[in-house]
């Protein structure tokens, strides 16, 4: 089995797309991160949901944590005015977390290799320049303790 | 809202679980880790599911990555016979991935800025020692997009 048989239709979003929609389509489908796709439709970097949080917390806080306990509820930023006419590009991390990239023709060990490598719990499948979907560490484990 | 409220129930495993059965939760619920707790029910640690690809792995191809390509399907490791008998504890990682703590009356703001700081997709609801529940990166958002 390839990697273009092992993967999956996963949502994209590209560096241009609105910030909100984005944050919203993580939330909705509950994943831990989305793939983004620079204007030619190449994977560039992941959005992790983990780092979108930090939208939550007011600048003050996140230079001095422990004001986070005396906050109260409503004092917290809200977080779709944070967002509203921002595109994913502002979202990105400085840092950008690498999208783990595998040609559709590797196989499930090739996937297994890259993925544990980077420690990154997706991988995107591409032919070319082009994406075809992306692979899940956990869609990689059940593939492998699937009967053959 | 405080974070045993935000919390959920979440699959949770010990150190001494069945390794095959934890990798057969991550694969079965498509989860990115697991939180494992001690003997005494803390929790301790999670278990990333892109850890676990790596046990598809062979030892030469983990020292010589450039060897994956050459390897036919069928010479892949077979993770059922790899896990058979092991416990979770021998699947950690040895730089174990620290499990985000956050106590259970923290508020949302402190929830987000420990997990935008350790990085993490997850974070464990604690009162005291004892696990209440998991809060995921997508759920608090989820929480801070809707209507108050």
């Amino acid at each position: 089995m390839h990697a273009s048989q092992m993967a999956e239709e996963f949502p994209v979003v590209t560096v241009d797309s609105d910030a909100l929609e984005a944050v919203q389509l993580l939330a909705d489908r509950r994943l831990p991160g989305i793939v983004v796709t620079d204007e030619t439709g190449c994977p560039c970097s992941i959005l992790p949901a983990s780092q979108v949080v930090r939208f939550l917390v007011p600048r003050y806080v996140q230079d001095d944590p422990s004001l986070a306990g005396v906050l109260s509820e409503s004092m917290a930023d809200r977080i779709a005015d944070k967002l509203a006419g921002k595109t994913v590009k502002t979202l990105l991390p400085d840092d950008k977390t690498e999208v783990p990239t595998v040609q559709a023709d590797d196989t499930i060990v090739e996937v297994a290799a890259t993925m544990a490598r980077l420690r990154c719990p997706l991988a995107a499948v591409v032919a070319g320049r082009d994406l075809v979907g992306v692979i899940t560490a956990s869609r990689l484990l059940e593939l492998a303790l699937a009967p053959r």
